[in-house]
């Protein structure tokens, strides 16, 4: 008897629907107003910096930097990043136990699923969420626990800062069960732009200790942050025992295509990470890393840190300028190259025509429409990483990228002045 | 009540056994012939052909090309796999809908068990098996059921040909249960160097249209054939709705740190494979997706792939005689860069002291470990290929790989020719 169904998928892969970024390219490609100023998806607009161009291209005349890497990673990247790092934990960090090289931050962070989580377990992830979090958690089996972030109060009067985002300790506390086996943190924030506070990350920190609950914090946009910085690994021994950190290389070194990313954190934790992604992946792109470890070497001497920081906090203070002049409030980044808008007084012309599959959506994938119709800028919904209970918090913001170049922004303004006749 | 178990790994990462490369690598740190010459990992010796390198540095300074690519692939790689295998399928490949681009092989083959696997689910392997299988089939639940193939009868007195290792077609369909999903074929084949039979494929193809049985052909060593090739694909139709097929970018271009795969297949199984990559890696190294992209535009002008099979070939065969020479048999390759060589003639001296990680396993492991430290030439144990209850099919034998340069080669016969002594 033949199988019945022999095309039927994985459920962890059966629920497709519609995702924020076909919706958004659909959008691109129907707009009379073209090219698109896509400040949608967070990839640059640009290329990286010609040091680390240069060491990719000088890796790929080596034999060796063209051939499978060890699977936990590059000696060299491994070694750059536990000098790099040690400064900022406060201890040698060592880079043969305590760094792993993976497939991106994304698969970095699979990888600390796969490592720990059994089916059943209970995943902590506060709203709003990177997407690829959920499935990641529920490819193991796990089972994600929502935790709301709260909007400032007057976000939709007036301009507020990112950090006026708040975290529910209460809530947080409130989520835990004995299932709970981690919790994830994204600091500086996205799509909020919010760095969270020493004390917030220290009451979730302590908790975790309260309860053994392993702490991954997403922490890719380490190098851009405009007001001080605390990584929860750093505030106790207790905490630090239990956190494995993520970077990415593709978010420093202006390269999201480069697909290269780690974990750092203590070897009972590193060891399970390794595992996993040597069975996901084998290894990591070799060239890529090679070129990663020498832009890590070199970094300081062409103070490319201070620059990286400064350029994108100018480009989020010339771009937000357009929201001044247009009235409408935004939350202001405390890190990141997100910055969400409050679209509240945006009124959408009554009789408008949105295709299906938007006017079932909350307003944020309508104004997102919108704006990519009628004015040829793209930005995303941020309904989008919340879950539908919670989606109604954010339904009057955007959530656009500055990561581009500045004529791309310069055109962004020109183009978003057209909002004016909408705004009451 | 703190969970006690904080650091408790998933099962699918508890169980570390010391793998053989660690095995291999300690070896070869301890062994007084310095530097070792190394044929066991199957990586190149050397670097891709200088079009594709300079596609690659070329890539790099574009911007798109080093940001994000499309998660199914960039769709000019698409089209150029289209466009070079729709040939060998026998009609046109659509590149949107029937080829997906995944991290290297691995990781392709994993996001096909990851779309299609339900806990419990069977998925029927040969022996022996390329080692990640196992995980990969392990990590969405499968289960993994092996049927052993057999080594030519006359293996230990004389040179046969890889093609005389037989799969027993009666073990095959003995093999599949209700539960069987999935079946793993592998040609050219790692280790034995087999091409499987159009007869075999067959057979084993109508088999799995017989029970709707999903067909993975781990077909990386495509363009490495010494004898005819068929792809199971092309046998019918109905065998053609069931497969995926599996190429690498790293085993074409040598150059497996890549981390560049693809799937083919029609829309009704790609589309979900496609889904589980997007959640596994997000999506695949950019720069070296377009350098793979222009390596299959431009190889048949550079008479790139006739010139490959010439080279691995003539490498082969160059090899191979220092086994005439010191009349050890082995199985003659019909594809790929792997070669089992037959050591049941080489007595290992009675009082040798191995380390006790080694001594406890099979001797392949022992004669690799001898080879290493007494010769300085590495090699794999190929039992770790196979289950333990099977393990002594290949105990004599062990694997070289041949794609390394022919400096490197020469120095392997003058080191092997010190096993004259140890031969009866
Ligand atoms: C918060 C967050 N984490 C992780 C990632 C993924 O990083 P990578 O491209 O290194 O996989 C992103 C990318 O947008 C992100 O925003
Ligand atoms: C049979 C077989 N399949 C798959 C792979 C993995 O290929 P990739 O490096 O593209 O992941 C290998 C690598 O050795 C192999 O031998």
């Amino acid at each position: 008897m033949p199988r019945s169904d022999p095309f039927k998928p994985a459920a962890r892969v059966a629920n497709q629907p519609q995702d924020v970024w076909s919706i958004i390219n659909e959008a691109a490609a129907a707009s009379p107003v073209q090219p698109i100023v896509n400040m949608g998806q967070g990839f640059f607009g640009y290329n990286p910096p010609q040091f680390v161009l240069n060491a990719a291209k000088e890796a790929l005349d080596k034999v060796e930097c063209n051939q499978y890497s060890p699977t936990k990673g590059r000696p060299r990247l491994k070694k750059a990043i536990a000098k790099a790092y040690s400064p900022f934990f406060g201890r040698e960090l060592d880079p043969e136990k305590e760094v792993t090289i993976t497939t991106g931050a994304n698969e970095g962070m699979l990888s600390a699923f796969m490592g720990f989580l059994e089916s059943g377990d209970e995943v902590i992830v506060f709203e709003p969420f990177f997407d690829q979090y959920v499935s990641n958690i529920e490819m193991p089996g796990g089972k994600v626990v929502y935790v709301p972030m709260h909007p400032p109060a007057r976000g939709a009067s007036e301009t507020t800062s990112a950090g006026d985002w708040t975290v529910d300790i209460k809530a947080f506390e409130a989520a835990i069960t004995p299932r709970t086996r981690m919790v994830v943190i994204n600091t500086p924030h996205n799509p909020i732009g919010k760095v969270f506070s020493r004390d917030e990350l220290l009451a979730i920190g302590n908790l975790c200790v309260e309860h053994n609950i392993i702490i991954l914090s997403d922490e890719v946009y380490d190098k851009l942050y405009y007001v001080p910085f605390t990584r929860i690994a750093t505030l106790s021994p207790e905490i630090n025992r239990l956190t494995l950190t993520v970077g990415s290389g593709g978010k420093l070194f202006y390269a999201t295509g480069w697909r290269v990313g780690w974990l750092i954190g203590q070897e009972h934790l590193i060891k399970y990470v390794s595992a996993a992604h040597t069975r996901i992946c084998y290894s990591s792109v070799s060239p890529l890393q090679e070129a990663t470890a020498i832009g890590f070497e070199e970094a300081e001497g062409h103070n490319f840190w201070e620059e990286s920081k400064k350029e994108m906090k100018g480009k989020m203070d010339r771009f937000n300028a357009i929201w001044d002049e247009l009235g409408l409030p935004y939350s202001d980044p405390e890190g990141g190259y997100f910055v969400l808008v409050n679209m509240a007084k945006v009124k959408l012309p009554e009789d408008y025509v949105f295709p299906p599959h938007v006017a079932s959506r909350p307003r944020d994938f309508k104004l997102a429409w919108f704006l990519i119709v009628e004015l040829g800028v793209a930005a995303i919904p941020p309904t989008e990483f919340f879950t539908p209970q919670n989606a109604h918090i954010v339904e009057d913001w955007l959530r656009f990228a500055v990561c581009k170049d500045d004529e791309i922004l310069e055109r962004a303004h020109e183009r978003l002045r057209g909002l004016k006749k909408y705004i009451q």
